[in-house]
Parts: structure tokens; sequence; C-alpha cells
């Protein structure tokens, strides 16, 4: 993340919420890159309103994550940094401040026309910057090139929004490649998995182009998968945050291990580290949990963490080539 | 922890609850020591009984730590290694499996006897020992001792039974020194600094005697102290366990924070770790979560972490002579 002056955090917009709505208690929760700015944020609403704020400590990776214990003691969240995900009993209570980047885009897009070599280019980003994606197709079309920002699934906010679990939007685009506007490289990389097209990726804080090459990680996976190949007892991974909790499909591979001979058994917990996991001895995991998990982790746990399409690959139900990302799809 | 061999588990006992109930889904809860034998455990209670278990990989140090999330997905929740805390709502649907320790205390106890001076010994330990302090006083009262087994306040559920975060079973003995059963060093330090009396450890599975010294941690916690003493900005930490939760007391703090021109914020979560405060850029912290944070994480954090009486010294609202343990007491 880089650095948060850069960020619009709608401190006014929050004050006249809070005004407005009589909120008595408030409740902010960051992403990690922005946790240095909470004691700030949280006077200045103080200040100005007298409402009581707590800033949620727990760690956070997504609009997935909302805060469920600080929610039902607060009358508003205020969830920093993402995009509203899906409509659900808790999210009623959260606002969503996107804090989207006031970067240029521009530059980095007309250094990128010349490496892109198809003619209809599909623009995918994340929040921060999907503000910016008409600026993107305007420098494209002023040299000669088609663009395509699709909306996605019923998890996707905005037109040409990717999320590192959901690239829904990509897929629908009907191009010849991808220009990806952001930092990261995750992002791309699971769109390049998902579509089998060349993703360009276009980073607009430091001005510099780079390929998403999918290779390595596709290794990585194939040795996850082939060191789990004899695998007898499995620990299948969910998480009960709000937005990655699957445990019917976490139900569902405990029962295929079981018409396989396999031993199963099903790990419920909040946020999944390689310390928390270290105590059960299975010969692998499958995490239902966040998708990034088992490839940002990659041999970081005491036994191979497969995604559930590997695990399905392990025992034979499902072809070595149809392997891409996990992703926690909607309607 | 010492080998879970040595511990009753009562896997029959949890096959009758579940058959009685009827129960179609329970969880299983351990703290770190016992997680190894989980899989075990599960692999048992589902071949005898076909009940769907789930057990919990969060992080778990007492009965202050249910797995809300998991209690919400199933019928029962057993929750192993720590004797029943409180009657809440959450409690309700759970059984506290205390896995007493079958290992013998007499010879250990012998030992102690040239080493206790007084005339009244009170006798206290942890839940895994309770039930062996009638053997203690046995071997004391042959060798012409007295000794004073004290209920606690209603947190405890033993008498003679002390929590990292509760020493009233010590505090309404009246005794000359404490006897203490057990491995750790916490709880006898903590019965120390709250009575001010001797306290002997007597360690049963090594059959070693040690003295509880707490010299060092007081001289830790006045540099805590003497650090804090120009501090201006607060972090107040609150976690969300069911049994740690005192937000009212955080609430108290902060308040009292600006009555002396301080500023204080609140910070809410479940586990509370050095990694996850260290994006709050504050001069100290005062912890309302676990008593033993300040103590077990001495210098992990990145500003001095305080207890609330600590940080009333700090205010100038209470004497110096006056500090004792951080507890979480009970009616």
């Amino acid at each position: 993340m880089s650095d948060g002056e850069a960020f619009d955090f709608q401190i006014d917009r929050i004050i006249s919420i809070v005004k407005d709505t009589g909120a008595k208690a408030i409740g902010l929760q960051f992403p990690e890159g922005f946790k240095r700015r909470s004691l700030g944020i949280a006077s200045r609403i103080e200040d100005e309103t007298g409402v009581s704020v707590s800033i949620s400590g727990n760690p956070c990776f997504g609009a997935c994550d909302l805060d469920v214990a600080l929610i039902n003691d607060v009358d508003i969240l205020f969830h920093f940094g993402h995009a509203h995900l899906d409509d659900n009993k808790l999210s009623r209570k959260v606002y969503f401040i996107e804090t989207r980047s006031a970067v240029d885009v521009k530059d980095v897009v007309k250094l990128a026309v010349p490496e892109l070599k198809g003619k209809r280019i599909g623009l995918i980003t994340t929040v921060q910057h999907v503000h910016k994606l008409e600026d993107v197709a305007s420098v494209l079309k002023e040299h000669g090139k088609e663009s395509v920002i699709c909306s996605g699934d019923s998890k996707i906010a905005y037109p040409g929004q990717v999320l590192g679990c959901n690239f829904s939007a990509a897929r629908n685009a009907d191009c010849d490649e991808y220009l990806y506007i952001g930092s990261g490289q995750f992002h791309p990389l699971g769109v390049s998995l998902a579509t089998k097209k060349h993703v360009l990726i276009a980073d607009p804080f430091v001005n510099e182009l780079r390929e998403a090459d999918s290779k390595k990680i596709l290794k990585q996976r194939s040795v996850a998968i082939a060191k789990s190949l004899d695998a007898e007892v499995f620990g299948i991974v969910v998480s009960s945050k709000p937005g990655q909790e699957r445990m019917q499909l976490a139900e569902e591979m405990k029962a295929l291990a079981k018409t396989h001979g396999k031993d199963a058994h099903i790990l419920t917990m909040d946020l999944v580290t390689p310390d928390q996991l270290l105590q059960f001895k299975v010969d692998a995991f499958v995490n239902t949990a966040c998708p990034r998990l088992a490839i940002d982790e990659v041999g970081r746990f005491n036994a191979p963490m497969l995604t559930p399409l590997e695990f399905e690959i392990v025992l034979g139900e499902r072809e070595w080539e149809d392997l891409h990302f996990d992703e926690i799809t909607g309607e």
C-alpha cells in the first residue's frame, strides 16, 4: 500500500453520516496499510461529533473480513479500503469507505500502449482505481485501441473491478488481452489463470509495466498436488469470517474424501495462519477460506495446502489441465 | 503442558452426551497443548456416534476464550482443559471437559514439607489438579501441618482453584503461606502479588520445588510505569472474547485519561498480539483484555503495555505501593 496521503478517507462524509443518523457509538476498521492513520481519523471524528469511537485492531484483508464483534457493539461500522461485497444482515450496519486513490493513471497507460498487441483490451483494476478506468479507456482510444470494461457477478461492486478471489469482471470481457491498473501481483495473476490470456500490469504509483507471469505459481501448485497424492489424512480448513465461510463446500470435500477411503477433519477458525495449523498432524490441508492463502503462504504450512479444485485433482476427480485459481463467486 | 496421555479426555462421557442429546453437529475446542490429540478424539467420536465434528483451530487460552463462531454453528461445543467459568448465554451450549491429570502429587508434597515454615498452609492449584488437593491435605496432616482450601468468587468452579486472572480462592484463605500444585509460574506469582505471602511451588510432573519470586516481575512493571509517565497518547485495548471483554472499564479509563488532558483511543480485537498493535502509534497501551498479556509479553509491544491499575499509577490516581496483578473478578 502506498502512502495514505494519496487516498481519500472521506472524513467529512463520515462526520455527516454520524450527525445525520445520531449514532452514539461507531467502529472504524482498516486494512493493515491504513491502520497507522486510524488514531488521527478517530480523533477528528470524535472532536467534531462527540461520538464514541472504537478502532478494530483485528487483521483485515478484505470486505469479506468484517469485524463481527465490533459491528454488534456499535451503531455504525465504517470499513475502509474495500468496496461493498454483498448484501447480508451484517453489512446493513456497515458503510464501506473505498479510499479511492488520487494517483494519475494516464502516463503509465501511455507507456503500456506499445506493449499491447491486441485490438480489444479488457480493463481491470481494484476498487482504489475503478474511477480511473474511463481515463484509461480514453488514452487507449487516442492510440487506436478499443477498451472493454465489464461488470462482474453479484460479489463485484464496479465494472472492471476484480478481487483476489473473484475475476468474474475479467472473465465476462470479450477481449484479446488485459490491462491491469495497480501495484499488486496477485489480482493480475488470477486473471491470467482464470482467462489464459495475456495480462499486462501498469503500476501507476511507480510508472512501471510488468507481465503477469503465472508459470511460477503453476509450478508451485503442481508441487503441492504431487506431494498430496499419497495423503491419507486431510484437514479441511473453514474460516468463520462472514465473506469467507464455505462450510457447505467443506462438508462436500469431507464426504468426497470418505468415498475415496481417506480420513478428513473439518478445522474451523477465524484467521488462518501457518502457526495455528501447526498442531494438526495431517498429510495435507484443503483450504476453503480466503483463496489467496494457499498461494501467498505456499511452503509455510506444515503440510501441503490445497485449494478445493486441487483436492479434486489429488482424488482423481478433476484433470490437471483443468486447474485454475479458487474463487468465491456470486450470482 | 505435559504429555496428553496423563490427562483424562472423558471420551466415553462425550459419546454418551452426543447419543443422549441426539446432537447432529458438535464442536471440539482445545488449548494449544492438547490440539495434537484432536484428530484422534474427533475420529473416535465420529466413528461411534456418526455425529458431524468440527475442530476449532483458533488459539485458546482459557474458559474466557470460548469459540463464539463455532458455538453458533453446532449443537454442542466440548471445551477441553478448563473449568466452567460463569453462566452466560454462550456457555449453555458448552460442556467443559476439564482434562484432569492422573499424576500423583503425594511425593512432591512430602518433599515440600520441610520447606513450609508456617502452621496453616493455603492449598492452591489449577483445575487439572483440584481433585488431588485432599491428597495434599492428608500428606500435610501426617506431618503436623494444617491445610486451608477455600472457595473463590463466582468465577471459580472449585475450592483451591486459581486462574491466571483470579486469585480469590487464595485471598479468601486465612493461612500463613501457600503451597501451589502445578508446573507453571504465572499462577503462583499472581498469588504472591495478590497476598504478599510466601508461595511454594510443588511441580508433580518433575517432582521439584520452586519459590514464587515476584521481584523480577515487580521490577518489569516499575519499568513499564516509569516509561509511561510522560505518555500523551494511550491505546486502550479491549478483547471481544466473551470472558475477557471489559468495555466498561475501558470507557472509564478513557474518561480518566481525558480528565488528565491525555488522548486515549479504544482498540478492540479478538486475540491481542504485539504484531496486531504494531501499526498503532501510541505512547503506551492499557490492557483490559487477559491480564496475563502485560506480564507474559512484556517488552514485545511497540510501547509499554500497562494494566488498568498501573495506568492509574501513571496518572497519579493510585499509589505505587498499591500495585498488584490485574484480575477479572466475579461476585
